[in-house]
């Protein structure tokens, strides 16, 4: 028994909030405690936002948003959402089954099996619960299923995953090893395949094209997570499997609108059985109120602008290659990345911190540090994500102020790629 | 092996989809399939709604939605929602860690701290996530703990609780069962015990002083999900607990922004080391994309309106009296409620769903049928919540058309009170 407990042997609160505090005190004494920037981005100057720091606000620039093209600042997407908000109301007031599907919502949905070719889509409220309870319900209705996972795969996938029996770990995009599992459970018995298009720390992409062919011969199902990709992949917005060509061979697309899509919320495309059985099952969805209209309304507004919109896209990457090539002329450490994820490798959590404070108190430049558990203790980062809205000026800044807080701290300047 | 797979020793999608239509033919079997309703909310004119059904659209009444007090369309709730949206975004851009948290989030978080006079509270993306990831985080950072559920609780509590653990259920509001099991595990190990304020699907309340109690003498956490009275009771809508003046011997307050306060998202409120501790371990809160600004700044106005404004609760109660009165009137059977669900019993899933049919296509009033899962087998319901915005033709025309359905059905007309 704890010794704070020795005098008492009733718990109370003050007793119960030791447990606490001792969990605090752990993560403290391996410095990745969090502390939330507070954050007011400035529509329309995004990436532009006023801090609201220790010493009074001030306005810093943010290279760390998944607002990845800026759209949560989109003029007709704010629009979209503000006329939906005055006509509908702010809520749905319910959950899907008791009067919270509204009209917006079930636009959405038509707007998303639309934008993967897919017969039906299914909106829940976040990417993180499309994942856990899409994945486990359907892990669920398929009999004595297994489900190979790759080993980086997101917390929502593990957390769906872990619910649903039995699983296999492959080696991160390594199809050989996915194929040697594969092999190991036989063509007779039910497989899922579940990995991401592209890996949201490191920016790599999955060998989405092997992994069918081997999902084809081997009869297993496909479910592919693309939240990092949507908007910004692929002639209309349909992620790297759209890019890739491969989309009408995933059985099962997650995605986010959180993202390249600006809003909130996450969802799910298949065969029209698939996401009926879904619907129909997952406690996730089932039990939990609906996605707001203007929520909805707004989503789809950007949906809708990135399906024919090009220049978003094409302003997006353009950006991230300029970001590159000026942190490596820098010689500063970027990893290897197919992606618009430009990783800055630190490897200590207290260095990426002190980092990450530097940047934000001395260059008003925004950069979270990356910590574990979010990516494996040693290779903590700071991780860039360039957006169209990002200028010329802004990044020579950024990379001049990343160059002194290297100096400063005295860290390595070879390049990690 | 099922027949449809004999003539193939190698899945495919077709074969896949046959799982899926199977757990669909099941459903059907068990006439609970699900058809959602396509509603289209008039701000300003709740509960009045445009629905879109088979033979066109047209304006309904909705009897069952739960935005009990018609926050949604209040005026301030849509002015601060588009107001932030157009000064901030419609998205938050990350999660709470990366860039995601946004001043009004923060306010927020104050806001329902003071709600319900604790150190801190901690805004997840819906009252979902809130009881899963953090009862099944609370239970993982006390060790050894045992949680005490009610039977009824609901499906977000049950999966929060089955990814932590140790845990004993007591039958529904059975002081005298949960002391039984107390004392089972005896005053040393830690425990804490979840419950409801008031049940959705019954409308009946907890005994919150008598399980106070109990929590002292045998040294106890409680957490008490106030989801369906937040809000709605109290003087300053704080909950049941506030009403019944036990607010500050509950440890973790849970509550929803998105039934009384009309928008989105969950929130518990405890002291700060707890919400400190959750906010750091919770993969539901850390892994997943923050509420937008114009969310949490609508909630704010929602609940610092009803902080200080008695008349949505007056009038609220008022018309729930009223129903209930001449629901008996009319010998409906009324189940038992002490509070603003009014169930009507139907017993029969068939029947359940015809009535609710012919509600709304004869008599443009939408209800919709509650049958299982969400409530047990045999006791299929219509489950009426009335608002401050019904007036009272609009009751009497809901009574009148119930009575028509009774007769038509041939339902039991004694009261079930």
């Amino acid at each position: 028994m704890p010794e704070h407990l020795s005098h008492s042997k009733r718990f109370g609160t003050a007793q119960y909030d030791h447990f606490f505090a001792d969990a605090m005190a752990q993560i403290h004494a391996e410095q990745r405690y969090r502390v939330f920037a507070d954050l007011e981005r400035m529509a329309g100057d995004f990436p532009r936002a006023l801090w609201h720091g220790p010493s009074g606000s001030q306005e810093v620039v943010i290279w760390c948003s998944n607002d990845y093209l800026g759209m949560g600042q989109h003029p007709s997407v704010i629009a979209a959402m503000t006329e939906a908000a005055k006509r509908l109301g702010t809520g749905a007031g319910g959950t899907r089954n008791i009067s919270g599907t509204t009209h917006p919502l079930l636009e959405l949905e038509i707007e998303l099996a639309d934008l993967h070719h897919k017969e039906a889509a299914l909106v829940f409220t976040s990417g993180y619960v499309s994942n856990q309870t899409g994945i486990s319900t359907i892990g669920k209705l398929v009999p004595d299923c297994v489900i190979l996972s790759d080993a980086l795969n997101h917390n929502s996938i593990i957390e769906g995953i872990r619910q649903s029996g039995c699983r296999r770990i492959f080696r991160h995009n390594d199809h050989r090893h996915l194929e040697e599992l594969l092999r190991t459970v036989g063509q007779v018995r039910p497989k899922l395949i579940v990995f991401e298009s592209l890996y949201s720390m490191d920016g790599d992409i999955a060998p989405i094209r092997r992994i069918c062919d081997l999902a084809e011969y081997y009869g297993a199902m496909t479910y592919l997570d693309e939240v990092h990709a949507v908007g910004m992949y692929g002639p209309r917005g349909g992620g790297i499997a759209e890019r890739d060509r491969v989309m009408h061979r995933i059985d099962v697309i997650e995605g986010t609108l959180a993202k390249a899509f600006g809003c909130l919320g996450g969802y799910i495309a298949g065969t029209a059985t698939l996401i009926d059985a879904v619907r129909s099952h997952a406690p996730g969805f089932i039990f939990t109120t609906a996605l707001p209209p203007p929520i909805c309304a707004a989503a789809t507004a950007a949906i809708r602008h990135l399906k024919v919109s090009h220049s978003e896209r094409c302003a997006h990457q353009d950006r991230v290659q300029r970001v590159k090539a000026e942190l490596n002329w820098a010689r500063l450490p970027v990893m290897a990345s197919g992606s618009h994820i430009v990783p800055l490798r630190v490897g200590d959590p207290a260095k990426c911190k002190a980092a990450s404070d530097m940047l934000l108190e001395a260059h008003r430049i925004y950069i979270q540090p990356i910590n574990y558990p979010t990516v494996a203790r040693g290779t903590e980062r700071l991780r860039i994500t360039p957006s169209p809205c990002h200028d010329d000026i802004m990044i020579s800044q950024l990379v001049a102020a990343l160059s002194e807080v290297w100096d400063e701290l005295e860290l390595p300047r070879e390049s990690a790629a």
